[in-house]
């Protein structure tokens, strides 16, 4: 059977944990990994080109976009310009309508996939909040997260004043309501009290429980474990008090490079075009002939 | 909008919770149910025709076949061959492939769409197994049920001399074990000792830890709540010990009514063929646009 021939573009967590997945998957082979350097190979294994663009790897069938959310749009466009299929994890949800839109034209004009917000939230959650929705069409999903880290939350506080590095952990404390556990390392000089009263105040987190500690080390906090606590209760037909609940404790870029590995696969059987993983078949996630997933797991 | 067409085929627990379903939906409206003595209206409401034949009905899109499974099979075909769609909640695990592979000849001679094995298990939880199978490839999934009736273990017992009327329970002790837990009203002179003994060396019982009490009214412990406890541990990528959990506990013929409400919707969006679950986009059991339900479950 035909590998197909992978790229994971942008070495950073989830780029690694991406080249783990296809390096565990026997469907795929890998065809380079693409970032800025190129001379710093870190731990990637001599016989896998690092390159600085996708252009000088060869029969690239799919790029694995491991890149900063924010030049998803214009790495994405590139590539597919280049008859390539992409995935990625783009995680702004609010956005998401606007890039899916942006890049179908692209995709299509170019006889191309991508496959968009493919990570666990939006991703594999998305999925499981639509079956859920089709399943018991009236009520209420609350989606829980963490206990976990949050980076856009670390990112807000380490851009106040005082802050030298920081962690923001989510806690989930149900129906969809989250405490913010906020981890600083001072700059000499600075008081905890004034610092914790500006990170309180930022939007980021001035509407939810916010604590604001002082440590030593953030570093020594580090941990990429997550999870999240999806729940719904509603109506099927006219039956109320239906329960449903997923919940999982995960390593996160583990989980996100591997979801990209299984849409990376999947972009290979759809039409040209854009998606997201609501809109593709879950068996196509899987390697291998869709008759042995079908006696096996239905 | 046009609404689609649907008519329920049976009219047992399954099919009226169909029919609740179908009336709770905007996008449908309900052509007719068929059933085998259509003078038997019970609560169906006035306006609905009931018939003897789905060919008395005018423009039906989709069948929700609410029939025993034995039967889906042969209605089923009957139902392709006059181009009308199919849905059904087939539930023998073994034989999908097969039924699969058949239905799949008749539906695409005659240009219709089938979905079968849509209810919750096989159904709902088939497409949880699969994702997480994708988002977790190395692992063991455990799927366990109930408490909830099992309506093979059931039909089992009650066909054993010396049984009146029976319930067989199915209790979850986890990694996919299951206590069986058998309730008898028996004839008179039958002893309960030796039906428990017949009851424990039938196949359906032999292999799992059973037991057997008699009572006075099997009527009176009749509860068609249901439940399933599907559990993943497994790898992603080369990280172990991811963890997923999905949890429902549910009204049975409810859920299965709906089920079958969302893939008749979905079979409406559908290239000639027969499916299964894992096979089509979540998205497609939603009504109305696509777009919406990006913007709003991504």
């Amino acid at each position: 059977m035909k590998k197909t021939r992978a790229a994971v573009v942008g070495y950073g967590n989830i780029g690694r944990a991406a080249l783990e997945a296809l390096r565990a998957a026997d469907d795929f082979e890998v065809a380079g990994v693409v970032r800025r350097d190129p001379t710093r190979r870190e731990d990637i294994p001599a016989e896998i080109p690092v390159v600085s663009s996708i252009t000088e790897l060869e029969n690239v069938d799919v790029a694995i976009l491991a890149a900063p959310t924010r030049s998803i749009e214009r790495q994405a466009k590139e590539i597919l310009m280049a008859g390539i299929n992409t995935v990625d994890s783009f995680d702004i949800h609010g956005q998401i309508p606007a890039l899916r839109a942006s890049l179908d034209k692209v995709a299509k004009a170019h006889n191309a996939v991508s496959i968009i917000s493919a990570g666990w939230d939006p991703g594999s959650d998305s999925v499981v909040r639509t079956l859920l929705e089709a399943i018991a069409p009236k009520g209420i999903t609350y989606t829980n997260f963490g206990p976990g880290r949050s980076m856009g939350h670390t990112v807000a506080v380490k851009a106040i004043e005082g802050v030298k590095d920081a962690l923001s952990m989510t806690i989930p404390v149900g129906t969809g309501i989250h405490r913010r556990m906020v981890y600083v390392e001072l700059l000499p000089g600075y008081e905890l009290e004034k610092v914790a009263a500006a990170i309180k105040a930022d939007p980021y987190f001035s509407s939810d429980e916010t604590h604001v500690m002082a440590v030593e080390s953030v570093d020594a906090l580090n941990d990429v474990g997550h999870g999240v606590n999806l729940v719904r209760k509603g109506v099927s037909g006219s039956t109320h008090n239906q329960m449903f609940e997923f919940d999982m404790k995960i390593n996160n870029p583990a989980l996100t490079g591997q979801v990209l590995v299984c849409v990376a696969r999947a972009a290979m059987r759809q039409q040209p075009g854009c998606y997201t993983m609501i809109e593709i078949p879950v068996v196509d996630l899987l390697p291998g002939d869709r008759d042995y997933w079908v006696e096996h797991l239905v």
